[in-house]
């Protein structure tokens, strides 16, 4: 893990949910090890190349590392849909120890996102555009949700 | 703790919400504890009198088992609430170390039940009639709320 995949030059670094994400990552970085860390490197985990992927069992635990890289994707996401919607958008991260929950992402009455979660300790992205992507579309659905159920929203 | 609260000839341990909290309390004894008790026996520590509760720290954290009466009683009032409206009630119980968090009960892309919880390791009910009352007021509640919002409640 000491080679970093995503570089200092990277396109996406200044796109606003990248941003969100590393403001996240850094929020729940408890013990200050990313204090002294660029953007990049503390984003670099995220991204599970195929080489990288290769090197974690396919059952295992997971742990507080990859727990705060799972919380601060969907809090990310939740932020996106409070931009988008202006309403509060509250993430849930349910797991049991096996690695196997459930994201939710709660505005007002409504399930705006519910994703089934498994093999958390092998959470990543395939690249940073992958990553970008993923979470755009997941943004949009909850967008078009609420849009549909703006009164549930906003109880 | 030894002395029960609860009786033999209890007149609510009929009442179908009651059975279902007895039934969820034995689903979640893992270990057996339950077997060979009579129902009021298992029912018992959900009743916390003035005197049991004095017994309990102000401030502490929840052990298992008090978690399991919890679930128990968020499985139930789920239970109630599939039984009204024939939709599929999902219980989420998130608890930090501390006996905060919050339970939910979604239905379909409704979250038919947000409940804050605190102080968790003192949960449980003056009275049986205070159980029931408070859980048949939750199923009530939440089904009125999918009765005005039938189509989330069916997503």
């Amino acid at each position: 893990m000491n080679d970093l995949v995503l570089t200092e030059n990277e396109a996406l670094m200044e796109h606003p949910i990248v941003r969100q994400v590393v403001t996240q990552l850094r929020a729940l970085d408890s013990y200050g090890t990313y204090d002294t860390w660029p953007d990049y490197k503390v984003l670099d985990p995220m991204i599970l190349t195929k080489e990288r992927r290769r090197e974690i069992p396919v059952v295992g635990d997971p742990d507080e590392i990859v727990i705060s890289r799972l919380k601060a994707y969907y809090n990310s996401i939740a932020a996106g849909i409070e931009r988008e919607c202006e309403l509060m958008a509250v993430p849930f991260v349910n797991l049991s120890h096996e690695g196997f929950g459930k994201a939710l992402i709660l505005v007002g009455r409504l399930v705006a996102v519910n994703k089934t979660l498994r093999d958390v300790h092998r959470f990543g992205f395939d690249s940073l555009p992958d990553m970008v992507a993923d979470m755009e579309k997941i943004v949009g659905q909850a967008v078009d949700l609420i849009k549909a159920h703006r009164e549930v929203a906003e109880l």
